[in-house]
């Protein structure tokens, strides 16, 4: 491969010059690369390099101010933390955020990251506004979306995709470039507070995970012996203390990640289905994230009655899929967290679990918001009669005593 | 407690007298007490007793006649054991079963049993059917519909709950009457190849599990540091083979339950929501369902198509919900059932899982139906380029163009 | 049938006796019959009956007290309108209330009626609670839930279910003790603001119903030839002009009652699903919420998004459930109004619609909030060019390219 | 506009040369076009036209012909009308299909002629598959989807969409090249038996539609005062007799659409969700489709169960759905289908309506599967005691007496 074809390609296509440009700066290869095209190839008027942190944590924004520095831009540094937790990660939670057994993270995060850029860039005059998606993948689509709803007269650029890079040719240009790049470069990698997704999408069908590759998570096998207790309270569906402390959210997953890491907890290894519909295998490590789902699935089961629980599985469901999908704001999404919102009023209480080696015990549970009454369902209980049930049992079998009247059809029932 | 005080409460009832019964006994103490009820309280003109074997194992099948010798009965003996595996654990399989987190396991052999009772009565021209179910629990409901659908005409005995007796009544008159008791009084018991129950609703909030209850399961923190490797082939949603062995499904899941249990695999403590909408804490032990379903949904996640996996999850929800119910012969469960069938053409192939101390770790998997087709998401791919997914994110994103328009009201959305 | 039998089968059955009990009294057959039961059998301490009115009209109040001064009581009276409309009907609305065809209704009001009776008897430190519903309908399941939710330390009493009185019995009681009964025998009817049924539930297969029957509605071949044009205002969801006059909702609907109904608009001849699962053909006229639910849905076509109405669809059908099945105070209803009130900020607009002889035909419609943007979909559109659809064809046809690699299998998708 | 300026567009885009090319012609003006574009701009090795008959009439066939003799080629002609009735409109029937108010027809005909060419197309070698869609409708999605899973290895062109032509243009190439166009220009138009739609998309909001646009309806103010009866017979959910008369289902369509349009039956005018997710405003005249719909469902209610009923109204809303969306060939519409198969085994009667100026009314029902037996719920039933309810009204208000337990919070629930 030649330098000379990629520039080819680059200089093929047609783009628009001399603009205004916001561009989503995380600091990692493509990125990093689009500061370069926006240079020699847009030949922007001016770059606005705008970074979020949404919690990716010191060493990973030391990193990012660096490498800034090395490519002479000063980013626009939007401490997004806060919302992160508070709007968004509180919300999976209350929705048991599931997609195919992935806990949705950034999928969450691109769009936060997309809104934050648009309206950065409304504010400050911008013409367009770039992102570093290759076109394989789903971020293209979450950041498309958001930045249609938050920026609509805005040009988006996505240059990786729009010239047909692979992920060698940028590796190819940032060297002839004479661009730090200090990413490995096959398969993506991105990390939140929530979950950290490894190599995405690029590990074949049975390809052993190599025990080096977890930041959090220490495989069962090799974790300690010892078991440890956590405690954590929640409150309205959101974790407010762990271990009898109350700590903001994100510390709360911080310290989870940590405890539950060593005991062998948080390996998903799964099926995905993209945006695309394409399937591709998924690694990530979630060590708070289990915990966390685990012990408020528990109490929503004491908590919330059977109906409730029966048909917010599909609610659930709904909200992942549009999660992932790139609809965060999309105007069902809103109705369902209003749906999930009002029945997370009860969601309180305090459960206590053992960790070890990849097993999650809950040991106790407490709430003042429990339906668990067994008193009543105690011989003993002045509530209810045990004979009253062979005439509920009647009532109840009606359909059965209709349906076995047109008998000679029940074999077609089954 | 007077013996006396529980004869006026029985005399007190008004009993059919004189007619041909058929009785499903167990050996319980429920069923126990129901032949001796027959003979001095109903007067039975006749009793006949069914025994239902759905694999409970040669020495729960010995004790059973063995009580039966000493109650001077011999029950006719009905083999269910290949149409509990072959026309319902499979169907529970195909339909991952799952409720509130309970394989659904004495919720369908009750209907089982019931429905071959309720033939084998209707063959024998008897005049009434009796079962041992308490008055708080399930069990009533799910015979009580099997019985109107298949012997719609004959009259339905439920002593146990129709007399008000407490399990601690019970067997005060088993010892007045000196009948056999082996059982524990406190709290029921039930076992089926597919999930063993243990004192079912009988446990408090955080009463601590005893380890010495468990039949299959070494608990994970006592279990062997030996892993294990089990390789489970599947056709059509079934598993049809183990460790490259050939097995119909009940043996393939009996030695899973050894197998499994020993490497701590199986155990579920739960809230449960009972038929009557009240909850109840549930111990139970389930290796085997643990292995099989784990693998099941995997392969599905990757032979089904992304709108399968989304909608199927309803149609599965739905499906524990009626079994539960004692709706296994509604038509919708058939209907249900049909779906099922039909997706799971093509839900085959193998996987290979290590299990160790609690924890089930996909290692390998393949299938002649995968749609997991990664050459596709490749850069390298032909058949489709990064490029046209600019079109596509456009396509895809119009609906927020359309939402942008009346933007004044995107805050309204969140 | 002898007034004996009758006394006998009531003084055989078992009654708390003098106590303070609160009535729920409608002036009808079975509420009349209830107060001179508390006198006669219930031998009550004393009684608090209590008259609650959700809009059945001035007539129908003043026979109420007419007939409560012949029986010597002075109910409290209790005016819910503007609480049935604002809180339950504008509900009602938004979820497209439909089971089985039946704008649920009834299945409201004894709802509100039985909370408000409950307040008030605990208010007034009553002993019990009495309500007139016979045992084979839906009304008692209604009511029940919510005294139990309301007024939970109170007896409930259902004199005709529990004396097991026929209808026949219930008048010949009424003759032999000389109270008024002005209603007709057989069928029960109920009316409200929003529908009216008629003979609930007592109208054989392919029974003709006769034209006389009805109260605002005229039959199309009898109605008028001259259509007419009404013009409905919504806010968030809720009518609140018509014809251009701002009016409280009950007055809307009271005025489309008569102007849909001169138009032949507004006959309900279904099969309905009954609690206890028995089907029963229900025979209900319903002129302005025929009119109101035909437009606001409309309108909900053009101001939410695809996903929001498909998902909607079965958010409406759980709450139509519900509410029919006597839940309208559990939390799970609580939920999907959560749900349904955040969609309907933006279902505001006007619609102009033609009745005529049973016809609502939609003429024109604007609003503020509608998603409708044909210029996008035109061709001279710059936001989009239709080129770009053949890329978004292809990226939208991959499961299907995925699903033919697989292609022997084809065969077995249809 | 010249006609330079449209060649230079044609000119400007890529083609493939001197390919066999298989074209779905209709006759229409986009089918024309293909034809000469192919000659012209494709230079292709050799032409095989293909059309489908699924019922568009003797008068449009004959058309057809003609046309195709003008432009001097000779279609292969392919007869799907017993395919079209048997394989998909009576599924159509069974699923109650409706898509945002539209019974779903050219959804499904498009399906069935792309099917029908790529298996044609493969049969006779051909190299590409040629169709007339434009760029911003639906079809274009729907014929890819069946393209690439029946003739995964051949080219899709769609010439109007890929040289960007607008309708104008279309018709000033065919005039310039001599080619005869009997169309009118704006808007599409599709017909099939079940379904005749107007002007696709092309109609504005509050446009009035001329009473001169429809084939089968008199408006119900131009339609005669003489009401008609109908007796439609169904077996297995599919109608199978007209009147007292066997018929096969297109006769029964085709003859219904005749009587029932003459009654003022068949107007739909609705906004409708496209595949982009766009909003069009859709005309369409169904009266055949009315008539079998509304007495489907009827029966449906009468002879399915309240759960299946319940259950299934998810099933058909997701069946629309997915054939609109042109996944007819989709495996979880084939489960679909198994699901509603089974669900019609019961769904056998015959029902007897009065059409009159728009109206259907139903005036008898009758069918051997029929759940209805008012009998049971009659007072003087054996089959269940009022008095029984009291119990069972108990039982199933368990839950909101546990609710009431933490009624402080009763309030959070409203």
């Amino acid at each position: 491969m030649k330098l000379e074809t990629i520039l080819e390609k680059i200089n093929g296509t047609a783009v628009p010059k001399g603009k205004k440009v916001a561009v989503a700066f995380s600091g990692g290869l493509d990125s990093t690369l689009c500061i370069e095209l926006l240079r020699r190839i847009y030949a922007a008027k001016e770059i606005v390099a705008i970074t979020i942190d949404v919690g990716q944590g010191d060493e990973e924004m030391g990193e990012v101010f660096a490498k800034a520095k090395m490519l002479g831009i000063e980013p626009i540094l939007i401490d997004a933390r806060e919302e992160f937790t508070k709007e968004w990660l509180s919300k999976a939670i209350a929705a048991n955020s599931d997609y195919n057994g992935y806990p949705v993270s950034t999928s969450m995060t691109r769009q936060l990251v997309a809104k934050l850029v648009a309206e950065k860039a409304t504010e400050l005059g911008c013409d367009a506004i770039m992102e570093g998606s290759s076109g394989k993948g789903n971020d293209q689509y979450r950041m498309h979306n958001v930045f249609k709803l938050f920026a609509p007269g805005l040009e988006i650029l996505v240059p990786v995709r729009d010239f047909n890079l692979t992920r060698m040719e940028e590796k190819l240009l940032c060297e002839a470039w004479k661009m730090p790049v200090t990413e490995q470069v096959i398969g993506g990698d991105d990390k939140t507070l929530w979950c950290r997704s490894i190599a995405s999408g690029a590990i074949d069908l049975n390809q052993e995970i190599s025990p080096d590759v977890w930041m959090w998570m220490t495989p069962p096998h090799l974790s300690t012996d010892h078991s440890i207790e956590v405690k954590i309270e929640f409150e309205k569906g959101v974790p407010i203390a762990l271990n009898g402390e109350v700590l903001p959210l994100d510390l709360i997953i911080q310290k989870l990640n940590g405890i539950a890491g060593s005991r062998g907890i948080g390996l998903i290894d799964i099926f995905e289905d993209g945006i695309m519909d394409l399937k591709s295998r998924e690694i990530y490590e979630a060590p708070a994230a289990h915990v966390i789902l685990k012990l408020h699935k528990d109490l929503e089961q004491m908590c919330l009655s059977k109906s409730e629980l029966q048909f917010k599985k599909g609610i659930d469901a709904q909200w992942a899929y549009l999660v992932y999908h790139g609809m965060w704001y999309h105007p069902l999404k809103a109705a369902l967290d209003a749906f999930i919102g009002k029945t997370q009023q009860v969601v309180s209480g305090t459960s206590i679990a053992r960790l070890y080696k990849g097993n999650i015990e809950i040991l106790s549970r407490s709430s003042p918001m429990s339906l668990f009454y067994p008193e009543i369902r105690s011989i003993k209980s002045d509530s209810f009669d045990q004979r009253w049930c062979a005439h509920a049992a009647k009532i109840n079998g009606l359909p059965f005593e209709i349906l076995a009247k047109r008998s000679c059809h029940v074999e077609a029932l089954v």
